[in-house]
């Protein structure tokens, strides 16, 4: 039986090995770098042909195999690559990263050690504004003015807090308390392993244009520098139909087809029955479902059946 | 803090209490039942509104709340509730139950008793033949001469293979031993305990049409019958954004986007870019990407803009 | 074969049910309490018996086989069971709580909410000096004018840093960004779910001595409070095998069982071949392996047989 | 920061690269053979010293660390190593393995491809009597007429079990259902992925001398050819303070503490309150509590204090 499987896939990944060890830095004193990996395309289709025998051999190429998996949401060869990476990210960034649960962590320990001495700091220009349209996002920037007091504001608190850290310390206060009031800004270190499964899955929530700004930045390193060198045809396969696709609902599918047929009486009377269309004098009432079918519409170039002029917000 | 969180849910469904305990039959002997719940689409909503805080609270209801949460891919208040179920099922089955991960379990040992009497059995109309389109399936069924045939002998193995194990056991064989030979139609029985999530997540791979017959109608039972009483609007938004759903890749978009503007000679340009139409003499080749595009134009009531009338297989 | 099974065990735990939703103070401005649970000791001895089939039903009673399961750590039964709690903690020490990864979790979100105004605070006696043999501990207190100067510092740092914060979100500063200086001392709250095998592995390891004392707070309610209402037999297994056991490693044995015999000399030897009594200048080299296995045996009252009065450490 | 952290570890090991995917034999038909792994002893001290930071840098070399971690059971590091394996086991072997849920797995599909033409058999001299100490183990071997026997009827029955099997696919039925009656002795392979510190966990249980033989003979063979090579550190620890060691209970401990000062009496004393001297008609009553304790008694070569000349079993 080994013979069968036995087909070689060379293991190391030429592109990936002259980038390992080197930092990418992120944010002001941020950086990600691989420590390790293993696997590479080729242990993905390896451990797909595994699960499937002979049965797909002849079939479908590897490339083909690939693209195959990801559209099928067949998750499982993806495991079998892992990658470890160290990176130095602002506390209030790791506190999002780690609720990724399927992962292996090792972080810099300031019960242990002196906590590091460095903070994600804010240029004038950076300071964002908070979005109206998306309770959890920001949208445009801070005027000159603004974000320089606000800068100002920042190098003052931060300045207290490392001053009343040290003098705790200097005191002879525990590590394990005096680190109690470092402001979430303070930058710490990790080893972070976690299969591609994983880091895809990783990459399609903190790549997306919600994600907050400051863990986007490591996600597109990651995605952008070390996966597309480590596993390229994962990655394009990644990016065409998980990352950029766009999904439409059981209603929505109806609509469309109506809508392709171009009667557009019957795609109404079926958004009304899914109760996107609720008026109040006349207007029509706001509706996330409609907002969100709206933007996949205009995705398509196509027009809204409904006329939505007077929406209420 | 705690009183704006306060809002009670009646935390019992009383849809489901009725049924607590109670065995759906399944198969030729085998069963599902409720052992115990814990949580509602309350609890669902309760977790939402802790990550949420004051912030949408007014604006958006229950309903639309979960539905934005199972449209969003916001996953970890569906973990909040978690069930446990009692199941009777064919190892063969259970095999692949079980590479569910995220779950917990207590299986019936063969180490410690005596071997489950029952095993599947087939009636002679229920052989199926294997499926040429999908390497995985299976279609249409066998005749009745050669389901008889199939039925005997089925019957046949399964006295042998008991025969065998009872000699085994009443020779002071160790049951651990003794049961290497059962049949994977062999029945087993587990408690299996799971959250709301991953609970879906399982039923979105079998209860879908190329599932395997026996799984899948497991889960429909599951599905239809316990989630349903349980959950009924977080079933309701399952259905509609996620069982029931199409993805669209990119590609797929662009072409979908020209076919709107009835530009064919575009969408055949960018199929052909995508390596959807390669001719060998003439015929279009084999391609899994666009039989799949097709099946969802299809869907929309779309003519294909290619010719495929001479497709080869 | 279900009514084989069918025991039936009550599912709700009247001790517990009247803490439900009460919440235990914890620090300044922490709590803790119960939301929702499903199962107790009748439902891991269920679980257990569904394993063992008939195998031991004659022969073990209930609280015996609890003790069995927990003493050879046959865990999954203790899966079956499962608690949600809702938590109100200063973010340092849920840092350390969220490592646990075995565990739902929903927490506040600061993207979408203003952050909870209230962090912890520390009196002027509460101040904790930096262990000298453990690194990563504390070791007695600051003396009255240290602690008093501390909590000054303390309070100056709370307000500039709340004020700072206010100041960015009255500006219109994103809250996702406003948040980035808050001291890891803010409060945070999260809904936590995890079964009981999962628990008492986070119990042993925060109610243990050596863990911090702010998250050995909440460890210590959790399990005298909580976890001894809701599943007294297991918490009396787990308490006897498990948090207060005594590990022997197999030479740390043999040193013993030379000992028993009154044979310093062999013990010795042992001890040597192991590396415990390397010596510099005549005195014993510090050694952890041999002070761990010194503590052991002042458990056991017996006397070291190395004269170590003069120790390097 | 990085400097820091920089000390260099070959990341190859010698000993492991000379049997990469080189089968070791398992039964009569199986195999394991490692396809590929990560990091070695010098990764899990390289990710303790990103926890430690500069604390334990001098203090403690790198074998005392390992060493130091695994007997205060800190984990982290050891999950920062990782191992693939491809497997060649019987199904009924498999059931047991893949129980163990934090792993990476890609199993042979009998529903793409034909199932594997190879049974676990057994030799006449190989049947193993049911224990009637352990109710989950065995105990001695068959004799060599009932062997011989067995192994015939075990024959006869693979046969069987063969020949309707193949009728069946050469009959068209589909590959998932013919496949229904395989019995659990046939062969299947997989690829298995797992870090060092669950691993360590599987083989603690797996090959303990209560594990069934089968699994039993797998395990032995990844600990003592595999892990043994590939972190022999880490292994020379897992034997010492985990696969080795012997665990006394609160209780235990102050039997034990008595014993040692020579005092039976109280030391019968606390053995009575804890239930483990019930008798009845004048003899000691079975106690699994009390048979566990007078094992570790006899590895301590220490005499019951009691008499148990008359057990009742």
């Amino acid at each position: 039986m080994i013979e069968k499987f036995e087909k070689l896939y060379s293991i190391s990944v030429p592109e990936l090995d002259e980038i390992l060890g080197k930092p990418f830095k992120v944010l002001n004193d941020g950086f990600i770098r691989v420590i390790d990996y293993m696997g590479n395309d080729g242990a993905v289709v390896q451990a797909a042909r595994v699960s499937y025998g002979k049965g797909t051999k002849v079939i479908i190429q590897d490339r083909g195999l690939i693209r195959y998996l990801m559209r099928h949401k067949h998750t499982t060869p993806f495991e079998m690559c892992e990658i470890k990476l160290h990176l130095r990210i602002p506390m209030d960034a790791w506190r999002q990263w780690i609720r990724h649960r399927t992962a292996n962590v090792n972080e810099y320990s300031t019960r242990y050690s002196i906590a590091i001495d460095a903070t994600q700091t804010t240029l004038p220009g950076e300071w964002r504004l908070q979005s109206t349209a998306n309770r959890q996002g920001s949208s445009g920037f801070a005027d000159e003015v603004l974000g320089k007091e606000m800068t100002q504001d920042e190098k003052k608190l931060h300045t207290l807090a490392r001053s009343t850290y040290n003098k705790r310390i200097d005191a002879g206060i525990a590590r394990e308390q005096a680190r109690k009031d470092l402001p979430l800004s303070t930058y710490t270190e990790a080893y972070w392993k976690v299969d591609l499964h994983n880091l895809l899955h990783f990459l399609r929530l903190r790549m997306e244009k919600n994600a907050q700004l400051e863990i986007r930045k490591y996600a597109e390193i990651i995605g952008n520098e070390i996966v597309q060198r480590w596993v390229p045809i994962t990655w394009e396969a990644f990016m065409d139909f998980s990352m950029n696709s766009t999904n439409f609902s059981l209603k929505e599918m109806e609509v469309l087809k109506k809508l392709y047929r171009g009667d557009k009486k019957e795609a109404i009377k079926i958004a009304e029955e899914s109760g996107w269309l609720r008026r109040k004098e006349g207007k029509l009432v706001k509706s996330l479902e409609r907002f969100e079918f709206e933007e996949k519409l205009e995705k398509l170039g196509i027009e809204f059946p409904w006329n939505d002029s007077d929406v209420i917000l």
